[in-house]
């Protein structure tokens, strides 16, 4: 089981962002990170669409986080990217084969089901312990207190721009 | 993110194998849970190399588990058809582009990376916590104690089988 590429992608793009003091072109997320542009885009979008980040239109226009880095998850943006379904499928097994549990005996979810739902509702809880907020935390954290000022001049120098 | 769906036809065979007092044939398992025995074979052989399960040869040949299921956890099982790698793969993003950070800065990894960890860190932790004996000890607590007598009879009258 393997989240997407895109989900560290998403997850750099909006740490990124918190040192942004303007809308960053996707373009310009896509160089900072030597990506594929064409496939960020489509990340950006489901951030987007998840309502994490906001396109601002126009000539100095891109990409702005929507709300304050301490109320974006981890668990947000996973979902934004990843879709927000469980990671096991119960398809109902017991219902199946010369041994059927008759549908109208299964009142509760089967116990693998269960069992395999409170995992993944630990893994999502983990995430959500985790804020954008925390993330640009930890590179200062990591990388010192000028950590994001080279990030945020090249981000906003004009000239460079896409 | 999602796991295979051979996963969870694992986890069920496994709950079965703790009733069956004789090995039961691949083809036995399949028909069981009306699945295609191709794709089981599969995930019984990723059962035995990972020694959660063992395949008996011979006339009244078939799978049997090796060790009690008070000793295999779902993890085991999630691990041996789905494999141990980790749920968030790491590219180095940050050693990336024109604002790379040089690979001798990088002595940790990247808090992203830790983060995410952190959170694959906390399902394998809950797949760990239920085994094969919980298991089936809820499906006896959500189906009578004769959940498996059927199922056990099934398994081993020898003229139905395949």
């Amino acid at each position: 089981m393997k989240l997407s590429s895109g989900v560290e992608w998403a997850l750099h793009c909006c740490v990124v962002l918190t040192a942004a003091d303007r809308p960053v072109p996707a373009a310009r997320l896509a160089e900072l990170h030597d990506v594929s542009g064409t496939y960020l885009a489509k990340q950006l979008q489901g951030l987007s669409r998840a309502g994490l980040v906001r396109s601002v239109q126009g000539k100095s226009g891109g990409y702005v986080l929507t709300r304050a880095p301490e109320d974006i998850t981890l668990l947000d943006i996973v979902e934004a990217v990843d879709g927000a379904q469980p990671t096991f499928l119960c398809t109902e097994i017991r219902q199946r084969g010369p041994l059927a549990t008759p549908a109208e005996a299964c009142t509760k979810p089967c116990p693998i089901s269960r069992a395999m739902g409170v995992a993944d509702r630990a893994w999502r809880a983990a995430l959500r312990e985790t804020t954008v907020a925390d993330l640009a935390r930890d590179v200062v954290a990591d990388n010192g207190p000028t950590a994001f000022d080279g990030i945020r001049a090249w981000l906003t120098t004009p000239d460079s721009r896409n």
